[in-house]
């Protein structure tokens, strides 16, 4: 599927449905609205998923890696080759993502989108576009035609993993670099000085975050994005591993399938998805709050909010698959906790607006 | 154990396991310092437990339930019959925190340490000093010998957990009027305004908030309790399950095992039990912040900030049994995460104070 047909294809969620589930939640045994924020999001899923009883018991997280051109210029403390190694870790088991995905109940999916070496390895998804994006401090970081390839491979790995049954995406990411590329995105999209919205990345010394802020600008200076046009900011600017994100997010629209933010950089891909069509924003959930300086920024600018502050910046997806969780949590509720004549006591009455 | 005698045998905890787990995290093959809230949590646990290698496998909700004489001052939604129906309902596996805590994998144990009614019910641990308190409104809550033996109940079941193998503890209450008399205890440890501390509890309109908040001036008034003595406050506007659920953080800190607080009533509970032995807080844990008005100020109080905002406030411990799944998900990472060497990248170097 290409990303005009994709975006075609995007439909709002089914508002009936999400009223059908807050009925559902209003009749349960318990003070009425007391679970918050997880009412909500089984409300959304609800209508995501076009049913009053909504799943999210086969979760994916779909971890692209890629390599970033930027990282010639020093703005990193470690060297590209640590993508290729991280992104062989996962297949062996023994990185973050993998321990946390075991708690959570997620099966790992590391797709190989533009990571400089050759991965011939079992366990990685083959979809290289490139091998990594070219120095944005010197010009485009990839082509338009590439930044779309990777895009539509953000799309269509959704609708396989549909296939496959999963009913809930988590989104993660890999590479060397890839906080410099969404400090740029975000900077431009949102029009934030590059300074409030870039920080140590996996590890920066002061004078090195000065550097790394430096060569971002440089890279907006030299490729002029077009601040309207997310594909013209996402090629100019942006990562293969943000490009196959934002397909994720979109895909997830397509197909109906809730696709969870992770940190900073995926909710800067969420914010390229959500600008490529509107619609996405309902089929997406917000997790943690990266401890980057513009994570906050990054979730307020397309209205959402964090359910969970540990202050991670991890990446990986490893924040999203903490808050993968709470959907056990709020789905358990949901399905299991018997209505008012169950419980055996009162129906409560709600006073929304108390003004009586 | 006496309350006395506890808070005798409150130690600090062990700085020495703090800093070997601060190596562990810091030799482990992932960006220095970013699991962030999640590499303190088990710092802490180190301490709490004296062991570089803590565990938290097997967890328990411990669920004090009692009757507060202000309902009768039409303080709340509904009547006084809740409290009973609700715990005998934690017997039956129907409530909200039973299905919560399946899906975080603990145990539930309800504890009548003042409900109205007679509870011979198998799966309740009777503990009742009486039945129910006596109206805040028109005199002393109880005496100020009920609410130490309130207390003691608390410390001594974490004793009898702990020989059961528990080594989490997770606080939670029932009792309807029991966000009466939190508010109560806050306004006054905390000297802040009754008006700010006080909400619709399980469901309130404007009017009977505003009743709600005559209700707590009348019993502190009437009362006049001693802001520098938590048992006067206690036993003159507070409630057996606050007090039980204080001593559960007393008992925490006598026997090192982490307890964890829920919402708003929990963190009031907390801040008595600092208040009676400062120690007690190293041996806490926050959890979600409640939707109640004075939910995050009551955890500001005690220097403590959620890792959980879903604007949640049912009770019962569903908040901390939230919470506490985010152990499980640190502990997998500080377990299992390979060294640097296993991962096969270097060392990240780390800049905590980024003057370079």
């Amino acid at each position: 599927m290409t990303l005009e047909e994709a975006i075609r294809k995007i439909k709002p969620i089914n508002m009936k449905m999400c009223e059908r589930a807050r009925i559902k939640w209003d009749n349960i045994g318990k003070p009425l609205r007391s679970l918050g924020r997880l009412e909500e999001m089984i409300i959304q899923l609800a209508g995501i998923q076009e049913t009053e009883n909504p799943v999210a018991n086969k979760k994916a997280v779909l971890i692209f890696c890629a390599d970033n051109g930027i990282v010639e210029e020093g703005v990193t403390q470690t060297s590209s080759d640590v993508t290729a190694i991280v992104t062989e870790n996962f297949t062996k088991g023994i990185a973050s993502i993998n321990s946390f995905s075991k708690v959570c109940g997620a099966d790992v999916y590391p797709v190989d989108i533009g990571i400089c070496k050759d991965m011939k390895l079992d366990g990685v998804i083959n979809k290289k576009i490139a091998y990594g994006t070219k120095n944005m401090a010197k010009g485009f970081a990839m082509t338009r035609r590439e930044c779309i390839e990777a895009i539509e491979v953000g799309i269509n790995l959704i609708a396989e993993l549909k296939k496959k049954g999963y009913n809930m995406i988590i989104t993660g990411e890999m590479g060397i670099g890839n906080t410099s590329t969404s400090s740029a995105i975000i900077s431009v999209l949102e029009n934030v000085p590059v300074e409030d919205v870039t920080g140590k990345g996996a590890g920066l010394s002061k004078t090195g975050i000065q550097h790394k802020i430096e060569m971002i600008k440089k890279a907006i200076e030299i490729n002029k994005p077009n601040a309207k046009d997310p594909i013209d900011v996402l090629h100019k600017v942006g990562g293969l591993d943000i490009c196959g994100i934002t397909g994720a997010f979109i895909g997830g629209a397509v197909n109906r399938i809730p696709v969870l933010i992770d940190g900073f950089i995926s909710a800067v891909a969420a914010n390229c998805a959500i600008r490529l069509e509107p619609q996405c924003e309902r089929y997406m959930f917000a997790s943690h709050c990266s401890a980057e300086p513009a994570g906050e920024l990054a979730l307020k600018a397309i209205n959402k909010e964090a359910y969970i502050k540990c202050g991670m910046s991890l990446g990986e997806g490893t924040g999203a698959v903490v808050g993968a969780k709470l959907f056990d949590f709020a789905l358990a509720a949901y399905k299991e906790i018997g209505s008012f004549e169950d419980a055996r006591f009162g129906r409560y009455e709600l006073f929304e607006n108390p003004e009586l």
